[in-house]
């Protein structure tokens, strides 16, 4: 049995990784950690895991974690992140960062986007972009996996393979974003406040997302050249999902039938993306609770534009249910194991 | 014209208040009050107020409030109000006070629940329950109004006239309530998180919440003889609106007929409260953003049960909106003038 | 592995008891009904199955169904399912019937709330409650098992222990019940289009709803005197869960502590309901998409009142879960086999 | 008093034309319109219109309506409509024709998007298209208004001024629309269920929305040259409202205060047309249930891109609404009357 930790279990996506990892056969969680010294029951927390589970959530020490833990889950804001993965990091421990932290390979990028210092930029080229369906070679390898975020993991997914089979202009690329309310966190705010979302809808840091250089790094570096994204970000009235509607412009020559070939190529093989038959489109209801990314994608000959509408739970392959796809292919579990 | 200030005016209720009297023919807001020494543009904070509206929300002292109120609108949080109230009304003001503060005749009740000193019991005496439908006649002579409660108005509407009448059992009274997220105010709260309350129902402050010692206190006026009600509160996901399910035991001899009458006769004449047809029960949507109580019966001869069912949306006729029917009164107003 | 087939499979009941029937261990879907002779593959009407799932939906003819599978799970309309019950049942099939047609030990009792003749009157005294927290034994011997309905079960749950171990009055019993959108079924009605359901909530069937009959036939058969309930139902704006809130009057004597193990005392081996702890009530949230009912108890010593606030997933304790546990029960798996 | 007709008077725009005009002061609801024989108190099937309206919905003939009727509004499905439509235009009535029959002033492309004949091709010369801030001089001499499709509103609103003003590339329009259940009408439709729309997002009809033409047409007709655009509708979680995205490629050399003086210019004198503060953006709430549309615009001098949001309630300014304001136009009323 592999012993997990889970540092910072009380929010959204730790929560998520507990009930997830509760159900997974091949781990332990040995320690699910708060700031609070007083010890909480996780039943009391999370009101839908098994009865068997009986663990608590509290404060441990380090020294107590890297006694107790192979793996560690860091749920931790941006730049509090950093500091708790590079301890457990160097301290020997596969370290899966649900944070920004170590996801720009260049810390400029970081510093200029989040505004703050990265403390820790000679274990940037140690980090491995956590996104399987590109980088499953070099995270196999890897100790330190910096988790996708949310809004990319749907739009590179639903870019990726039309870039690198050069079939899209890459300088024209619009993705229109849509996540439900659990996106943001369990930070109290104005914004998430119920009779503010419910029956509303409005777009936010538009162009502005801290998500959109992650995008463009990722893709950038696939594609070979500097590619710049128009991302718009929009708050839907549900909790959980993204559906991103992607707008690319097909290069001359490339047909219909080659863009859908593209997708599925990248993805025949993939356990967790699916392409929606053609002439269809997924709709958030089909990824709720699920680590699929589901992929629908029509080609405008007249326009001469591909319309690509991609789907995750913002939760699941948004953020934990990617990390324990990571884990798995780190500790050599079938890549499927909990997840489905 | 006469000239209103709202204290506390950024809350759900001072929000509400501002929409109504913008569109009031006969007052003017001549003072919208927050904490913050600046000044904010109620346009910018208000989105749906016509483009004329053109003042600012800002603290103001207490001597300029003196200046230019006639009607002073209190929506503060309770203990606060009790203090605003109190200086107003001692400056001859005219004074609605939307909190508990002035709600309960007794004193000894409102510490026990509110479980704080009343600072102002020498007032009590001189504040008039704001509920038209049973004391339009002493809110016409007062000018120390206390609005009631969104829970006591579905609930004391759906019950006082069976209990004038003598038709019903006073011990044997059951007030099931469901209620909106907008009744829990604007404060940020963990139960008002978006991905908590939506698609989640539950109850809460189970026979425990203090709007029981307010319904009955006035019950219990009216009944003349004690009157213990059992009280559970829910909270449903949606933004506005209190439905109450009220069941109590038929006397002998009452008769299902008799029991229609008495609504009839309590509210043939009132403009704001409006008894469905005969096996029809109202929905939230028909009460949603209008100042009318909609109230359903139903009497089983069989199990000798009544049934009503009693619907309001909480920010108008449970706050805003009977505030400004109680100033219309007051101040001589006709009673639906910019209530509908 | 046992052969099951679900007969009428389309609608929300026959769509969950897929998704459950796919994961559990022992059972094959031998054969999933719907009247269109046209098959569709089940993964195009079912959006989050596995995808190893690779049935289709279609028309089978009696004969086929009978050579096929050793249990079916019956998910058509009351007075539909009667005659295939019949057939199924007289062919030496374990039947599971979800419709309300063999619920009623009474013909008469159904023939007047049905509005219906019952033509299989002679098997009702084959027909088994199915209830596992009250009549497993039964159910464990019974071929033709009636699976409650979904109210029925949140009621019934929450009052029995405390008819059973005579703390309560029989003759005061108030059920305020709410239930999410899918209890109303995937039929077409306009009361349950989004635009009438979203933001609004309302009573129904005040007092009249079909279920009461079922609630007082099993609560006077194991309280062995005859029980009226007053019982009232309302649509909530979410999609799954029912939540009674149940008012009972306290026999004198009868204490808070013996209110509160009469529960334990019933509940303490289920495997699916659970008592919240002193003080808590449930949320929807809690149980939704489980098996578990869970249930809050206070006692009020002033009024004498016993509150019960009890919660359930209408979709899976309230059918289908329900269903796959008395498979379980009857065919011997472990009661939790598909259900966790 | 002006005497309006509202013939289809039950969906869901006649009864918001309904609320809309029994405020309005200077008319009169003459007759409204349904194809039963039995009239309905217009009371009963709309819930929040003021006591005071007493009228009824039934079937009048042709003859009663000509007598009644000195304005039409037509709320009928498009071919039907364009009968009713003619019988009222040759009667010598105005005529508010709020299906797509006469939107379109090329029959081609009506019968080529609609899969009908036209069958009134002749009056297509003298339809004007309603939408006020461009064509109000041409509405207020015509008698035969084809008021706008709700995503048609949104879309043009938002391109218009840029498009005319020549700062934007007319080839390189994409507009990602988002639109609450309501616009779909009041027909029974699985995809309009609570259960299937709620909690749940996708794209429908991707770029082959019947509103794509529309949007070409007049952008065409204003560019002076043939428009193309690729347009993306998607089903929103809520009642009301269409927020719609459009990302424009700005020509070289037009700046960002350019892009948003054009919008200035364009609607600074606009009843209806609200530009939101720089770097604000709107969101539904501000609009829903009134006749503004809210737009706000950033120019990415990076990328080149415009981004512009525009924001509409789809029954008010999306239909109902703009049909009273084009009323308003043609009869000689102030353009807000009735609308704030």
């Amino acid at each position: 049995m592999l012993n997990c930790g889970i540092i910072g279990a009380t929010g959204y996506t730790g929560m998520e990784l507990i009930r997830i990892l509760s159900r997974h056969p091949g781990v332990c969680l040995a320690a699910m950690t708060t700031r609070s010294k007083v010890a909480v029951p996780v039943q009391s927390i999370i009101s839908k895991i098994p009865r068997s589970l009986q663990g608590e959530v509290r404060f441990y020490t380090f020294d107590e974690l890297k006694r107790k833990c192979d793996v560690v889950f860091i749920c931790l804001p941006h730049t509090e992140a950093m500091e708790a993965g590079a301890r457990f990091y160097r301290a020997g421990k596969i370290v899966i960062d649900l944070s920004a932290d170590f996801r720009l390979q260049s810390w400029r990028l970081y510093e200029a986007w989040y505004n703050a210092p990265h403390r820790h930029r000679a274990l940037l080229k140690h980090a491995v972009y956590g996104l399987p369906e590109i980088y499953r070679a070099q995270i196999a390898k890897s100790r330190l996996i910096a988790n996708p975020g949310c809004y990319p993991t749907s739009a590179i997914l639903g870019i990726y393979p039309l870039l690198k089979a050069g079939l899209v202009d890459s300088s024209e690329i619009v993705i229109d974003s849509k996540s439900g309310v659990s996106g943001a966190g369990k930070k109290l705010t104005p914004g998430t406040q119920y009779c503010e979302a419910n029956e509303n809808f409005s777009a936010y840091k538009v162009n502005r997302h801290r998500h959109r250089p992650e995008i463009q790094e990722v893709l950038s570096r696939e594609a070979g050249r500097p590619v710049e994204v128009t991302f718009v970000t929009h708050l839907l009235p549900l909790n959980r999902g993204i559906l991103s509607t992607i707008y690319l412009r097909k290069k001359k020559g490339a047909s219909a039938s080659a863009v859908r070939k593209a997708f599925e190529r990248a993805y025949g093989d993939e356990p967790f993306v699916r392409l929606t038959s053609e002439g269809l489109f997924p709709s958030l209801r089909e990824v709720q609770n699920t680590n699929e990314c589901r992929i629908g994608v029509m080609t405008d000959s007249g326009s001469g534009r591909v319309i690509v509408v991609s789907a995750i739970d913002n939760l699941v392959k948004g953020a934990s249910g990617q990390a324990v796809q990571n884990m798995n292919i780190v500790c050599g579990f079938p890549e499927e194991e909990g997840l489905e």
